[in-house]
């Protein structure tokens, strides 16, 4: 079956009203922070299409779809981290959603780390100027090899 | 000067290295999570052009791309709530920002809240059951007619 949203309503219905109506972009996807629930870190951002987020929502784990493979994927179904989705918040114009999580595993990221924002860009430089990034609480939480094995390399967080 | 950021690379320099090298979408655009520095909030999902993104990092103030208005936006230009750049982030595969900001406003949303994600959705709903919206920390922090006066209602955060 096909799920259907709420349609979008008018501008005081979306911003004010109590109905949800996500809005989907032209590939039909939405974007989704994800926190941990605790710590309040933010850990990743992924995408949902219209499956992915009524999966979400039934079953209180995280479900996205993967832009670079063109499928629906639930987080943690090579890994075993799974998200435990505690609180999902949607933003004013309802084009953006906040999944507070509780995580399952160590961490989220592909990489072996706990968070995919691991390094910082350097600030106050001119444009034009080569850009360095710093690495910032970097340090592999997990051995991705271990954990996604041949899967490692298809995706930013491959399930 | 249009602005150059370093190509691609491969997916060992994207993910490993230290060279910034972000990925715009098809619209020539990348998403930045905005959230508090201190509190860790997550406050809003705003979209930058490599314009916005080199004015932010010169300038330590964010800057955006407004989709609706088809124009950059210095965030802070009509209601004074400008948001400072204490760090900027890059995921993994450098297609998302994650900015730690500190706020010379009360507050980021257009509505008038601290924080875009007011409303929190109803969870365990099987899919095509009408789904609601809690309101969660949704009290107003400014008034947002006196702040924007007639801009109001021109952008999900206008400025």
């Amino acid at each position: 079956m096909k799920t259907v949203f709420a349609p979008r309503g008018t501008t005081e219905q979306i911003e004010e009203g109590r109905v949800f109506a996500p809005k989907f972009d032209a590939d039909g996807l939405i974007p989704a922070i994800v926190a941990d629930a605790w710590s309040g870190d933010v850990l990743m951002l992924a995408w949902m299409n219209d499956d992915a987020l009524a999966r979400s929502i039934e079953t209180c784990e995280a479900w996205f779809y993967s832009r670079s493979r063109g499928k629906l994927w639930k987080k943690g179904e090579t890994s075993g981290h799974i998200l435990r989705i505690i609180e999902m918040k949607i933003d004013c114009d309802q084009d953006a959603l906040l999944l507070r999580v509780e995580q399952a595993g160590p961490g989220v990221c592909h990489t072996g780390r706990a968070s995919c924002f691991y390094r910082s860009v350097s600030l106050r430089e001119p444009a034009g100027h080569m850009l360095v990034l710093q690495f910032k609480k970097a340090e592999k939480v997990f051995d991705p090899d271990a954990v996604y094995g041949e899967h490692a390399a298809k995706d930013k967080t491959p399930e």
